[in-house]
């Protein structure tokens, strides 16, 4: 009964069940959603994927690809809007589950509405809100053991939560909503083996417009199962050895996992967040101590053990791979005391004094660390040791980026494409969705 | 080095490569393909399809909708044309696997040929066995885990052998096609429980479309893994529990695939085909001894296990549900002697005689059977019982059907649709294409 019970349940939700703190990180979740999408636009993932698209698109429609000033139709905006948003690798995160709710749901949604035009911004919040609770049950549900065989759990989990989102705007009714979650659920898209190449950033892109074609299918007719997430050849049981479907999906309404959700401080994989945390602060106290940082000898990180499932990659040749690599993370973190868009490009990874640093990183794991968590030190030539002990990194649940940072963050990131007066009138936007009448203008205001 | 070997073998397939036996079922294979894509368009799946992708996609381009005298872009033409030639549940299998091999490589590799026009029909022959081998290959490394679990193997392994036949045909090197392959196969399309729903002819279109759009986004630059099929955490250990791919890809160009395709005679899945045989040989006998069909009391089948595993719906409401239904299609068989089109209808399942028909009968699973061996008896009121031992079904490997079966069925199947001289037509030209100078033009040929 789980694909019913959701189905039910997302199409009564409405603004008004919404409580302050979830509306409060939705619109957060938003627009560090459209810094993400905005700014992502310029990544080589993008603009490869817009090359392959054009030759079979016509460039009219309704539906904007944020970073451009074209308007396309809606799979495609939903497409590239999704390839765009995490291809910095710089979104957000479920704070159990390596789920990076926003994208999926968001690009299929955002574009959708300019397609269908006149949706406000508190229908648009709850659709939103029941894409990413969808997306993240069912996640929930078969995680971790989904993941560690070698799932992309945004993307696999994401073509549903599009589903979701794209089926209460299109008004399905609740057999309708069954079937396009259905017909979602068995389009599994993402594997880990695409870490560190332009195929990561793809998965969200092709989620999104799987599930927005999911949804729109399932209007148009197309028959479905009506159990698709929990029958015994479906979603749960061939794509996991657990699930937990019925007891997640009981949650629905009282546990929001959209207030789980934490922001990206760094553009790369959030496994390494706390040991660039703590080697940002060593390379503040060395610049403090005035001690040269180019003479560092050795540097040390004991971690979680999914950091090195995640981002043992000692020898990464573009920026995109040093997303995934714990060496160069260290690297640029004690050298420049900062991991921004900057120092993930092919250039940074490049740069010899960064190559030779790395050479000196050497990570272990350690069960009894938490995910958030990182002891790291460093020894240079004269001898003097520095080490670090992070409890919750920066941006985790227990140490969030405040709406003021998300704006600084936005600012940077969308500044650096756009500039820093539509990047302004942008964050006013999309932070403001929930007052929007008409949510198609929020991206209009930013093109002008 | 799976995907290395596979991207490298394929590329290097020519024409003249190819033994006679195998360019003869590979021009049976496309020819029955056609044959369902023509005449499935009709089927409410493709139909349903067509009304939800028309808003996003503006009806212009090279590539022909069979069945209609629409052309649009490649992306879509491959889409709705894998839909329909899988609709029927009338196409084509692989002798030791349920995969049907033309759907996902002939739906993409047709429109890519129509968009890029001037392939000859020895090039696209070549580009053909080269996408069903790379599927098939990889289909029987994972095979029955993979399947058994619940994944609908047509599809999973289709995008990766449509990826490779258009990569083939659009030039892309071996790093390229590696690429292509990888990001066709972290895209995995179709589940079992979809089957008896119009979501099950779904997956082909959409694996079509996403191997078709994986080596255009290869070619494109966007890059991904060179090694996705063998990766710790890529294709074959994410989606089976067992792999033998080095073992398979080492058969390349020695074991040919294509030559172990067989086509169907009745459409409607396959596994039931040799129950099916029994029954009408069971409803021939009747006739001559002058017996009542619909004095039959009890109908009994004892056949490999896999028949109810796939078939064991006892009450199916719509005809797609009847080609699941061992029921069903043992009622029609008897009371007809035949099982085409005509039989696997709205009408035909809800047909009272056909219903009460299908209530007397049984079916036992017995592993000392054969897929494609049954063991079918009936009994009539009078006390009378036939029965028939089928060795091989009509149309399996032992048993197939001639060229000259096919062309009846084509002409049959397509007739139906857009009458006997369009169709005679269309098979004329399917038929010859090892001497098409240009494929596109295959397809104006029947236009006309």
């Amino acid at each position: 009964m789980a694909t019913k019970a959701l189905a039910t349940w997302a199409l009564a939700l409405q603004f008004s069940n919404l409580t302050a703190p979830v509306i409060e990180i939705a619109v957060n979740s938003i627009s560090n959603w459209a810094g993400c999408a905005i700014a992502g636009y310029e990544q080589p993932a993008s603009v490869h994927a817009m090359d392959a698209i054009l030759p079979f698109v016509v460039p009219q429609g309704n539906s904007t690809i944020l970073g451009t000033d074209l308007s396309v139709d809606a799979q495609t905006a939903a497409f590239i809007n999704g390839i765009a948003s995490h291809a910095d690798d710089y979104d957000d995160t479920h704070r159990d589950n390596p789920i990076h709710p926003s994208g999926p749901v968001m690009s299929a949604l955002l574009a959708v509405a300019e397609w269908k035009g006149s949706i406000n911004g508190e229908e648009f919040l709850a659709a939103f809100v029941a894409g990413v609770e969808a997306e993240c049950k069912i996640g929930v549900a078969v995680f971790p053991e989904h993941y560690n065989v070698g799932w992309h759990i945004t993307s696999t989990v994401g073509t549903v939560g599009a589903a979701v989102a794209v089926g209460k705007i299109l008004d399905l009714d609740v057999a309708q909503l069954q079937q396009a979650i259905s017909i979602a659920s068995v389009q599994v898209i993402g594997m880990h083996e695409s870490f560190g190449t332009e195929t990561k950033p793809f998965h969200v892109g092709r989620a999104a417009q799987t599930g927005l074609m999911s949804a729109v299918l399932a209007k148009a007719g197309l028959t479905g199962s009506l159990e698709g997430l929990e029958a015994e050849r479906g979603w749960s049981h061939v794509v996991s050895t657990r699930e937990n479907l019925t007891a997640e999906i009981d949650t629905l309404g009282s546990v929001w996992e959209i207030s789980l959700n934490t922001f990206k401080p760094f553009p790369c994989d959030r496994i390494m967040h706390a040991a660039i945390d703590g080697w940002i602060q060593i390379h503040d106290q060395a610049v403090q101590k005035q001690l040269d940082v180019t003479k560092i000898t050795n540097v040390t990180a004991r971690c979680h053990p999914r950091v090195l499932f995640l981002t043992d990659d000692p020898e990464p040749t573009t920026g995109l791979a040093g997303k995934f690599s714990v060496y160069h993370a260290a690297a640029v973190s004690l050298l420049f005391g900062q991991a921004t868009p900057t120092q993930f490009t092919d250039e940074a990874v490049q740069n010899s004094t960064v190559v030779a640093l790395r050479e000196k990183v050497e990570v272990t794991s350690d069960d009894a660390v938490e995910e958030h968590e990182s002891f790291v030190a460093v020894e240079f030539e004269d001898g003097t040791k520095l080490e670090v002990h992070v409890e919750h990194a920066l941006g985790s649940y227990e140490n969030p980026l405040t709406t003021e940072q998300l704006k600084e963050k936005f600012l940077d990131q969308v500044g650096r494409v756009i500039g820093k007066d539509r990047a302004t009138k942008a964050y006013e936007s999309f932070s403001n969705i929930g007052n929007s009448t008409d949510v198609a203008d929020l991206v209009k205001g930013y093109k002008d």
